[in-house]
């Protein structure tokens, strides 16, 4: 078997997108004991909360108690996900809870218009500001550009639009760029094509990060054929959580602990305790009180109850 | 994007596969109904049914009866899985009824001799003189090798060892290899190095043919891999019936929905129409009186509902 790099990076973005997305809204105490089951797990990086309009998403209200509450591990980043500058000022009340900020868009014009009322040139205006502002506070910053792949009322973008954007929302030779396929567009040869120009548009220096759906199966294809266009950082939600699962009953995000199931199974090293990821979902399903939708959760990692 | 060769070659296995793991056995009008639904998706391999013993398979007791009802389309070929020469003379009697058999073992000795109570050698006596006496019939002949990626007994499995047994079950240069990860141990990885590997020790003229699972969501991935290595022919399920789900609520065999949905989005062609195919799979749905595992039953396929 050829020998595979080792080292993927998992950023988990379940108690961001994953609870934001819950319709009711979870306890903060609870919130906070998930995501510290989630930091022992050896995931590096951790998307825990989001500076949202308090009264547009009510489920993260309680960001800034989050921040203060959880755990703070060595060697394990936080990240917020940030709006707009309004949104920045209030994080940086708690500056010293987190090591990076998220910022997003998307790429499709009507998308982003139906998401944030505002066309693409208004949320990149606005973005930039506040990746201004973050950088001048020393955080690491990601951009993270929704509907990378196609949305259903643009079809398959262009991918020069999004390479266009991108610049303007990753620092150019060491920022982090998000390719999201929020509306589950991407198939496995497109995402084989797309990362390498991605590559090439926005240089070695910058992290390209894949950020799948589950909805139609294909997540893990697309996981893997990411993989093997060189992507060595994913975005998933433990126990399948999150993703705007439309329509009602369909999965949204791909599940972490799948994710990192094959890729341990591939000899792809992520250095996540599978075994305490699956606990840390189960125990996501408990405080759900529901069935989550990802594999390993009935299945059990291979080499745990097979070997 | 790089142009794809555009013919998938789909062999059903929903009647057989996934009626014979049924707790209930279905009615066997109610089966020859779903047959008739998928007869017309223009999928191409149909297997309906096996003349395993009634007595060990209540769940398939109606095999004749079965392909006696089951309307004939031109272009679509019904295969039968034959456990033994028994089998194969039981269903002779019904010769024009079907074009194809499929024969069966587990590369794993540890596996074969729980599935069959014998040893992979003896499995083999009893189905070369099954293949010989088909032969002469002149149906068309498939060799399954179940466990072909491992088995949580042995593990993986030396390929070595799969390209050893399998010219015994493969007419050389004109038949067709099934490799079924039965117990769910393959991995794209491991899949993307097995098919080549399989080509050089079988030759051009060999049909070989990739038989997936899901139970770690790894379905559409293997499918992927197997697809980039040159496989151009895969046996699936409709509605994500079959493939021995264990644990319980665990899913088995990819479902033929998501695989030709995931192939017509990377613009390769399969003949079936995904509608169709989804309405099948949605009267099995009805049938079992229970939701189906399928993604494709809750999402719709992306040219239907989204575009």
């Amino acid at each position: 078997m050829v020998e595979l790099p080792k080292s993927v990076r998992i950023r988990e973005v379940g108690p961001r997108d994953g609870f934001q997305n819950e319709p009711e809204t979870i306890d903060t105490a609870e919130k906070v004991r998930l995501i510290d089951l989630l930091s022992a797990t050896g995931v590096k990086r951790l998307e825990v909360t989001s500076f949202v309009r308090p009264d547009v998403i009510p489920q993260l209200a309680d960001a800034a108690e989050v921040l203060l509450a959880a755990q703070r591990r060595p060697g394990v980043a936080f990240s917020v996900l940030i709006p707009n500058p309004r949104g920045l000022e209030r994080a940086l009340g708690l500056r010293d809870r987190f090591d990076e900020v998220s910022v997003f868009l998307s790429a499709s014009e009507t998308h982003n218009r139906r998401n944030v009322n505002r066309s693409v040139a208004e949320s990149l205006a606005g973005l930039e500001q506040t990746l201004a502002l973050a950088g001048e506070e020393g955080l690491r910053r990601e951009g993270v550009i929704a509907t990378s792949f196609g949305c259903p009322y643009e079809g398959h973008l262009p991918p020069g639009r999004v390479f266009g954007i991108a610049p303007r929302l990753i620092d150019a030779g060491r920022g982090e760029g998000g390719f999201g396929d929020t509306t589950r567009m991407a198939n496995p040869v497109q995402v084989r094509e797309y990362f390498p120009a991605a590559r090439a548009a926005l240089g070695d220096g910058v992290e390209l990060t894949a950020h799948f759906h589950n909805t139609r199966g294909q997540g893990l294809a697309n996981v893997y054929a990411a993989y093997e266009a060189g992507v060595r950082s994913f975005e998933s939600s433990f126990g399948e959580l999150g993703g705007c699962p439309v329509p009602k009953g369909a999965t949204g995000n791909v599940a972490t602990e799948d994710v990192v199931s094959m890729l341990h199974e591939m000899g792809a090293g992520t250095g996540v305790d599978l075994v305490k990821l699956v606990d840390a979902a189960r125990a996501a399903q408990e405080v759900l009180g529901r069935p989550l939708g990802s594999h390993l959760l009935t299945a059990g990692p291979v080499d745990w109850r097979e070997r």
